[in-house]
């Protein structure tokens, strides 16, 4: 394993030196042109929460089921949720928005989750959507997304999205901090 | 309740003030570099006709099954779908291409939608692929999705593609028509 | 079907000519601003290998099951995967990364499917994710997706991953050459 680790750590170092992006270049990052800072939250189904739930398991693996997390790390677990989406992290403050689409847990050895998902907002005051995909490493403190499109109030953006766990609760209740960050507004 | 809304109200009317997009700027919209109008047409399995299905369930909560559409509206349930394309509402019509992926169905009060999927082509006139992913708003006569890539014919694009239902016939058929409106064209 | 086949390839005709992508321009593509090459190793769990699995069916259409591939052509399976990322051919290279995220099958007729997935690298030396979307001609020597955005080192990058098949064994393991071109970094 020593040697193809070395081997691998060489051609890795050739990769990054043939590249363009130095990483004085990464430093300087332009500024968003937009931002915004929200909440959405997460309720799981879970087999007599059927009032308050937004979100349900909608397919596991073989050794999985519906109304409970799959062992271990909830690893193939797919969830389709229909979140609100709250401007603050109080989950009675009233919605501006929903966060819908799904996550799947990926990983067998810790907890990550790969998120397709759109905010949607219909309001007088903000109109459209904004489009997110990506892997979410979720054991760390923060982590990006990519916005990969918009709608709307938010026509043809493009950004980074960071998450931040703001609660987790006994399975079946999650908050997560969105710091919406668009580099590309029309 | 009143009070968080009126706070949410203000701390969205702020947010909205410190973007730098004015509703002044969202009217001068650039043109679109490409612009296609298809049709996709949709046949779900029902458990009786699989020979012309071209959809079909492959996830649901745990209160549905993959035969029957889940109620209240849908809600989790994900369908998988090779659907035929084509340049008129004629399902008859030869089609110019598939449009492949996914929808899922993610919220209890009324049927809303996720869409990822291509349109991809393969003709001696057309090849290659556009991707497309986000919310869709069923109950609305339009709702805008991403385009969020392209491949072949369409390298690089990025867009807008308008769905407006075509025909949507017992839980069984629908007809989308997409005005796939490209802005960024390579 | 002669006559709406006549119909639709001149409506095709048409509507190719009127858009401003000529077919010479497209042979003048433009450079990729960083380019990687690297190989993803999928081995699906078949109910007997949990220790060796990198990946696992987590639905399947009416007639399919978690264990075995749907027949035909896997139709409507859904696969949660996260595969080891190696600068090489080889299954026991040290991985550079994970591929995490899902792939569907979506025809009957032969082997497609689409990709929702990220490229996650978390070392001294590369940091971040790129991030795929797109359909997956399978049987096809070489095929493109979209590269939709970037995270990290691959802060808002997009372009096209062309795939090839290196391997394919029965049913349980295969392994893709993934050609990534960023057209746009940051």
């Amino acid at each position: 394993m020593a040697a193809t680790e070395l081997v691998s750590a060489l051609l890795l170092f050739l990769l990054i030196c043939s590249s363009d992006i130095s990483s004085g270049e990464k430093t300087r990052r332009p500024q968003p042109c937009k931002r915004l800072v929200l909440y959405f939250h997460d309720i799981l189904y879970n087999g007599k929460n059927a009032q308050n739930a937004t979100s349900a398991i909608v397919a596991s693996p073989a050794w999985g089921d519906k109304t409970t997390l799959a062992v271990p790390n909830r690893f193939g677990d797919v969830v389709v949720f229909d979140d609100p989406v709250t401007l603050d992290n109080n989950f009675r403050s009233a919605p501006v928005g929903r966060a819908q689409g799904f996550y799947l847990y990926d990983k067998k050895e810790i907890l990550t989750a790969w998120f397709g998902f759109s905010f949607v907002f219909n309001s007088t005051r903000l109109k459209g959507a904004i489009n997110f995909a990506g892997a979410d490493d979720i054991m760390k403190n923060t982590r990006d997304l990519s916005v990969v499109g918009g709608t709307g109030d938010f026509f043809m953006t493009r950004g980074i999205a960071t998450l931040m766990t703001d609660a987790f609760e006994d399975d079946r209740y999650f908050r997560l901090r969105v710091d919406v960050k668009l580099y590309e507004c029309y």
